[in-house]
């Protein structure tokens, strides 16, 4: 046995309570290492295993296979230990080792299932279809509050250009978001500031004039609500704008300002060019950082959060550059929005390894990075095959529990990325096989305004084109897609909500499958990433609910006996 | 190259701040596998490395070594790769995971270190010398006070017996806690409660009549102030005693009661016999469970919490069954204490691996059960031998940052186990050796009242006897050589606050050793933990700091050459 790649903490995403009695474990081991592992558990107050769950296959990565378990206690109390066979030897690992003999004090303990600690993000959130708006170039609704100077709708974007964008255009165009299927809205800022992207917020109360009002906001809430799509609008407070009231009176008063120790200021007078305070990224003078960890700073912000839920009952935020402010201030944010709303959702921003921000005080979800990073390397630019990508998943999914993976943000694109046609070198074939499994898997997916009709672009600025409305330019068949799946995810709970293993990883092929399921329905995906057509054998996948006698495909209503099935050259099959 | 065995977590004890500007990052490889491990490091918003930290060893378990080095950006922002070298093979390690070329977006990040995240415990309990007494057993200095039919103070106690110890007997024998050169006194609860234990509180406003009241209680905080030594009281708040008004209440009027919802009840009426509510343990009718969840009981015990710190001064709490509330009570307790009092300490009973508790949010410390499991086991039972010992005191550091280890309540018995010198069955040079080992080793030593004066006795209630006063049956010399050490440790910063590692562990001669260090000074100390004097070579020692031409035992004070070195039987040197 590789007794160095035993892994297990009693907490994080380890060891977690799916209800008020019900703790879900999970072991890791060396990929194919073990024939079996159990977990032997008892109350705590015991001293001695009553009980055995035998744990299952959960996930496997390159180097590991992750077992899983669900273990039940009246009580909530749970000491618990591992035994481990790899048919060779047989071993107890504790919080203490590995030993062949059980002895006093060595058990693993999930000491209570308080009812404080049982949290999930909101169920509305868990599986649900997200788009994403960058508002000032969806749609042009309202040209008369046009900032001076508009460019071309159609003109190429630069940096600091403005189109006429705004919320009487995300109204005016509704109904294509309510045809696609979403579910929810997430706009990038709306408040007051200067530029066309907003990150640089001049006034936190204030609808920008160029976007709107709160009548134009209310508006677009109204609509929501009437076709039951959520709204999340984007909180920036790791920085403000330099036109903000705080740092404007720093500027005037210098180390005299009451709003001094808002910011970090090397020396007074404050100077911006260059700048002698702290910013976001590399000296970028316009937006100023904030010093979050004084409670006057906090409490202005914390007052801007609560007052937008409780005067527009919007439905949650998604936090800008969310890594950067220190976890007291969210926790303190969290407390805050769901002492407004519990149903208030809340999604940060974190490109990396996020589970220090997803335990239950922080965050409900983030924008899932690593999994569009993973996207891009296989279906985009094809330098990983099936079995990478199996593996990438797989290091995210066993990051969190299992109701945080359902709400992770998973996008192929942002405003902050090459748009991901574009990536996948204009292909459509590899671009509509991503959005299968975008759609498919698990989590909440996220599709990038326009994406849906074949926009392409470089990184910002290029990313950020007028939104293609012209149903000649937009590729109407790459539409019908994008519905077809969202439809059947909303038809089938299991795409929606239900757990995900991977079932097929295949790098000679590079077939990449999955399952999903939930209750008695479970539906596999089988994804070809590859220029022939690939045969996969259903026989030999592990169907989690039970082998079925046939399968029907759900795209193409096709009926196949469960034996050899061909899945077509960059082709999807979705079968119950 | 054993890819299994590698391991990093972007937080946690792997990658914390130690200054504004300053992260010490852990890497876990097998033990001896690596011949370098460093990190490649740079400003995150850059592209690619930039600078290069050596690790060296922290230290080692039995499976693994553990790699650590500081480094140092003003921009506080981290990414960063490891580069790791078997002989064989050199590789980057990442958060994507193994990689012979760096690409995009597989660096860890430790994205910035933002003020509010940097913390500490108390400054003051770093490396401080404890004293617990469980106070109905250490003095009765006020007979008037008595509770009825008290048993003689030699009598063996019973679980419900009571001798009449009081506050003012702590009083009485201060100068006792003043000779033995204590940092911080702890009384278990000293509350209105029926039992001698007081964990079944009745009224958390009031001193327990048998113990003495507020003035006395004020008494003895004066008398802690006078000579420096500072206090922590014992937060009773996973459950009640069934005469606390809330649960009174709930028996008197049943469901209609405001309090219903404080506790779990299975039915009206309320029965006690057996109790039909949620208890601590096992049905224990006298100690109903509290339901911190809700605001209102929450409310209620934090304003206990604050109110003996605000109007008494107590400088801090040890938290009983500390693992059996939920997460969020504790980080809005720690919210609430440190707001009126910064520099309070609180302290957790967690017996088990208790890294979740001490994160920043909610603890600072707790009761070091898994030290006590190892000094047990190699002490005094002699069931593991010192390699063993190493890596069990290894896994416990690793867990946690220094900080916290400095701050951890190394304790060597309590009012909950068996007495230490029974365990060693009596022997006082295994207990002797013991001592010495928690009294310079890494953390704050907790001693148990009576201990210091080789007091003996079985797991409660025999562990709770009368304090020894009489000087013909107290071990005069056993408290010599705890008032030596105590000095010692008082005397060199190191042993309270250096940086701790192993530095000799060889399981044949059974001689352990380790080295305190901080700044120019490094204090090695050996413990033979065997009956036969064992030579040590201090040559094959690595000294951190420089290799010393000689040096010096401070309990001896005799002088030695650098080479080779006898540990008497059972002896320990500490050498300077």
């Amino acid at each position: 046995m590789l007794r160095e790649a035993v892994h297990h903490t009693a907490h994080g995403s380890f060891a977690y309570p799916v209800s008020p009695d019900t703790l879900r474990l999970t072991l890791r081991a060396a990929r194919g290492d073990l024939q079996r592992a159990a977990v032997l558990y008892w109350d705590r107050y015991g001293s001695s295993p009553t009980l055995t769950a035998e744990m299952s296959i959960a996930a496997e990565d390159d180097l590991f296979t992750y077992y899983q378990a669900d273990v039940q206690l009246a009580t909530r109390r749970f000491g618990y230990v591992f035994l481990l066979d790899d048919g060779k030897q047989t071993l107890f690992y504790t919080e203490k080792g590995f030993c062949e003999d059980l002895q006093p004090n060595i058990q693993f303990h999930y000491p209570y299932i308080a009812p404080g600690d049982l949290w999930e993000p909101p169920e509305w959130a868990q599986g649900a279809v997200v788009y994403q708006i960058f508002p000032e170039r969806f749609a042009n609704g309202d040209p008369t509050n046009d900032p001076p100077d508009v460019e071309g709708w159609e003109e190429a974007p630069t940096p600091a250009s403005f189109k006429g964008g705004d919320l009487q255009g995300i109204i005016d165009r509704f109904q294509h978001l309510v045809d696609l299927g979403v579910d929810v809205l997430y706009l990038t800022p709306i408040f007051k500031s200067p530029s066309n992207h907003k990150y640089d917020t001049a006034d936190y109360y204030t609808i920008d004039p160029h976007f709107g009002d709160e009548e134009t906001l209310r508006k677009l809430i109204a609509l929501c609500r009437k076709h039951g799509i959520r709204i999340v609008l984007d909180a920036v407070f790791n920085h403000c704008g330099s036109e903000f009231f705080a740092f404007q009176d720093v500027l005037k008063h210098g180390a005299r300002s009451s709003y001094a120790h808002w910011f970090n200021i090397e020396g007074f007078p404050v100077q911006t060019d260059p700048p002698n305070y702290e910013t976001f990224a590399h000296q970028i003078a316009t937006m100023p950082k904030l010093m979050t960890q004084h409670e006057d700073v906090k409490r202005y912000l914390l007052e801007v959060a609560v007052y937008w839920i409780r005067e527009f009952s919007i439905d949650g935020w998604r936090l800008d550059v969310a890594n950067e402010l220190d976890h007291e201030f969210w926790r303190e944010f969290r407390r805050a929005v769901k002492r407004e709303n519990p149903d208030a959702l809340i999604v940060g921003e974190v490109w990396h390894e996020a589970s220090d921000w997803l335990r239950g005080d922080q965050f409900d979800s983030v924008m899932n990075y690593p999994f569009q990073h993973a996207c891009f390397d296989f279906f985009a630019k094809g330098t990983i095959r099936a079995r990478s990508f199996a593996s990438r998943l797989a290091k995210v999914q066993v990051n969190h529990c299992q109701a945080v993976n359902l709400a992770m943000f998973n996008l192929l694109g942002s405003h902050d990325t090459e748009r991901f046609l574009t990536s996948c070198g204009g292909d459509l074939r590899k671009y509509a096989l991503a959005v299968a499994f975008q759609l498919t898997y698990e989590g909440a997916p996220m599709i990038y305004y326009g994406d849906e009709v074949g926009m392409t672009g470089l990184t910002d600025p290029d990313c950020r084109r007028g939104m293609v409305w012209s149903r000649k330019e937009q590729n109407g068949e790459l539409l019908r897609w994008y519905k077809q799946l969202i439809a059947l995810r909303r038809e089938h709970r299991a795409l929606r909500t239900g757990r995900c293993r991977t079932v097929w990883a295949d790098s000679v092929s590079n077939v990449y499958g999955f399952v999903r399921f939930q209750g008695r329905e479970q539906i596999v995906v089988l994804l070809n990433n590859s220029p022939q057509p690939q045969t996969v054998n259903l026989r030999e996948i592990n169907w989690p609910v039970k082998m079925p006698r046939q399968v029907r495909d759900l795209l193409s209503d096709e009926r196949f006996k469960l034996g050899e099935l061909v899945v077509p050259a960059y082709g999807v099959r979705i079968l119950a």
